[in-house]
């Protein structure tokens, strides 16, 4: 290990129990992004960003205001001459709902063992943390040895509706030959893992609405066509037996995976029980002619997120609902566009949607899949890193959440992304009690700190 | 006219507008019956009744503390030699969700032409009204035909959880020869209505299980069965491609109607154009092989009263939901047990639920249907009453709905009931905006008026 590496680490170990309090301060801020309730917490965290990167050295620090949460931008420059990355987080965080199923409060950090309990503890906070904690003890023991340029977006749980269009405005600013996104994860505490693909997403509101209010369902029961019935039907006609999407088209611009890359994602070892074992269900669904980890990275599916219809309290209430609601989106694959499944949507609905009821179908976001070039800059440094730290080679996979970002940043900045993070398949991140497994945090603050001082 | 009913109406005429007065505040009592929220208030409504029946002259009045709220019960003996009829009421009202769908509040009834709006005001506050007041009038003006005695309940909208013990228990003291219900209503404002048939109940909470809590659908989306896809799917499987419903052996108890009573229903006039004008939907539903009339009165349905799952907020939430919920109930025709569609619903969930999620169905209440004898005490003389006052002769017809009261009267009691009422069936009950017509109910007090002193 070269010395300034070395160097490096032992400063990380001077600064660790400070940089411990100052994450869990960054937890405790609620910066939930999906409502204005919380526009006031989101400023904040927005601020305590910039403070942070100004404190640990970064030339310039600054929070940009948008039509909804701010955007965080800092820039580092050690040399012109030398290649330039970009690194991206986000700050908020998703909702805390189902409230009462948290064992502690989400935005009052818990410690149990080596997890660290919180919203956001994994997604994202954790990851962005542990890059600043690398940064800051590289900027004090010596020098980065590759000009850094951080944006920290505050929407990206809502789709990032201003990002886009805040790279447009800013492309000269945010040149770079490449960026590093740690918004994924790990498969295992043991697999370093770099995510080469990711699957897309577009989010629906179907809605069916039939009488005009509530009907008493003994007075028209068995004439009035009950619109969480129909709905039920609508639901139940997108998939066949088998599991396959029956939106028309659905499938016509999938990219089928290739041998190579079949073999690559067998090797990673995660098999049926792996996913039962950390989402706590009897059997898997899916695709039956598929592999769970293909059905997962490789695969495009069609969820039910939420489904609201007449009386959901306790009791009884003998109702013909008025209306039915479902929120339903798909993770797409490449190539797959967003708007040619609304098509396909609408077309479906067309056909199965019986004359005694009214659809409504809004598409709320949408963004593509995303596919990495093999020449990515910066891999073969980000892969050197990653093994001198596990001492094992870092598992390519793909990966079945959507970073849309990384789609952006292609399209509008010309650049691939390293995509990769810290946490861990059980972080429960998107539910009650997320948490984030500190030693595989601090593994990732190595494994950063190697990196920064790797070219 | 006899001179002792012109006496009647005419005392009528001078008590009206005081009466009016009294039905107003009766209204304004928020005596909603499925929640604690309203037991106060449950007790000052059934306080006021037991005054108002001991003011205008019941011999006896009070009010019987139940597990949840009162039962009031009066009673006025004129002649011990008489025949006695038992009248029924409920003074609980259904709950007033959604409220921002009333264009009134609900408890603060609202005069609009000939249309009082008002939570209660057809269900059935209005009818205990018209009773009240035809009481009232005879009673000031001369005295009445028939023995009488007055049960009104507290618990009608959450299924009469107590009123079976109460009256095993009262069984001497609720002793008498018919029964009148005023808790259905009339086909159209110039056809009384007498209801011989009414439809059972049996209502269900089904659960669907899958993930212990709710995940990423990106992370699982493809192998994780989705608990509200697979609701659905169940749901769908519920009724077949003509609307008939598929749990095992549902229609095997159905008893078919009569030629004569097709005929009969047929002749009400009650055709397609009826349901969707009050129902305001484009097309109507339900099984296609029957006439909508026979559909609602003498066919079983089934239909979702509410659905839940995941995320139903505003915004979006990429989530597999850990559990999707439906209230389902069943109307019931004559011979139908609810035990037995009970038995027949796990048999069908036992089928075709997959293995990859777990099922909870409880039932939440059951009552079967009821069908009046022919000869049934005091019809002919209702029939009379009716007549005169709407110069028709009053039309018979199976309900839709369910009035569990009348068969467990005729069970624990042993006695027949007269079914009848002047609510229309554009009312909005069970609705936003629920309303009475308040000249049809004024006829009603004097059919009333008439009956009680016709015998």
């Amino acid at each position: 290990m070269t010395q300034i590496i070395r160097k490096a680490l032992d400063q990380h170990q001077d600064d660790k129990e400070k940089l411990f309090q100052e994450f869990l301060s960054f937890l405790r801020m609620p910066s939930v992004s999906n409502s204005n309730e919380h526009k006031e917490d989101m400023l904040k965290t927005a601020d305590f960003l910039v403070k942070k990167l100004s404190d640990i050295g970064f030339q310039h620090a600054e929070s940009f205001p948008t039509g909804r949460h701010p955007i965080v931008y800092a820039e580092y420059v050690v040399d012109p001459e030398k290649p330039t990355i970009l690194l991206y987080g986000h700050y908020d965080v998703q909702p805390t709902d189902p409230l009462d199923e948290w064992r502690s409060a989400p935005f009052e950090p818990h410690l149990e063992g080596d997890y660290l309990y919180a919203r956001g503890a994994s997604d994202m906070k954790g990851q962005i943390w542990a890059t600043i904690s690398a940064l800051q003890s590289v900027l004090q023991s010596s020098d980065l040895a590759i000009n850094v340029k951080y944006l920290i977006e505050g929407e990206e749980e809502i789709g990032s509706p201003s990002l886009a269009g805040f790279m447009e405005e800013h492309k000269s600013m945010l040149a770079c030959d490449f960026v590093l996104n740690p918004d994924a994860g790990m498969i295992a505490p043991d697999k370093p893992t770099i995510v080469y693909a990711l699957r897309g997403l577009a989010y629906f509101e179907l809605k069916i609405t039939g009488p005009k209010s509530d009907l008493h369902s003994g007075s028209f029961g068995g004439v009035v066509a009950n619109p969480a019935n129909v709905l039920s039907r609508l639901i139940a006609a997108m998939h066949d037996n088998k599991g396959k999407v029956m939106l028309p088209g659905f499938y016509d611009d999938v990219r089928e995976i290739t041998e190579n890359e079949s073999l690559e994602l067998s090797r990673l070892g995660i098999d049926e029980n792996f996913y039962k074992k950390i989402s706590g269900v009897p059997n898997l669904g899916g695709e039956e002619d598929f592999d769970p980890i293909e059905r997962v990275g490789a695969r495009p599916t069609l969820d039910v997120n939420g489904l609201y219809s007449g009386f959901i309290e306790k009791g009884a209430k003998t109702i013909i609902p008025a209306f039915a609601l479902a929120k339903i989106s798909c993770r797409l694959v490449p190539d797959q566009d967003p708007q040619k499944v609304l098509i396909g949507f609408r077309k479906f609905l067309e056909e199965q949607v019986p004359s005694s009821v009214i659809w409504e179908l809004k598409l709320m976001s949408g963004a593509p899949a995303y596919i990495a070039g093999e020449e990515t800059p910066g891999l073969e440094a980000f892969k050197k890193a990653l093994k001198a730290t596990w001492n094992v080679d870092p598992v390519l996979k793909r990966e079945g959440g959507s970073i849309p970002v990384a789609t952006e940043m292609k399209e509008i900045l010309g650049v691939d992304s390293i995509i990769t993070g810290f946490g861990l398949p059980d972080d429960q991140i998107h539910s009650p009690n997320e948490r984030l497994h500190l030693p595989t945090q601090q593994k990732g603050v190595e494994a950063l700190i190697r990196f920064f001082l790797g070219f």
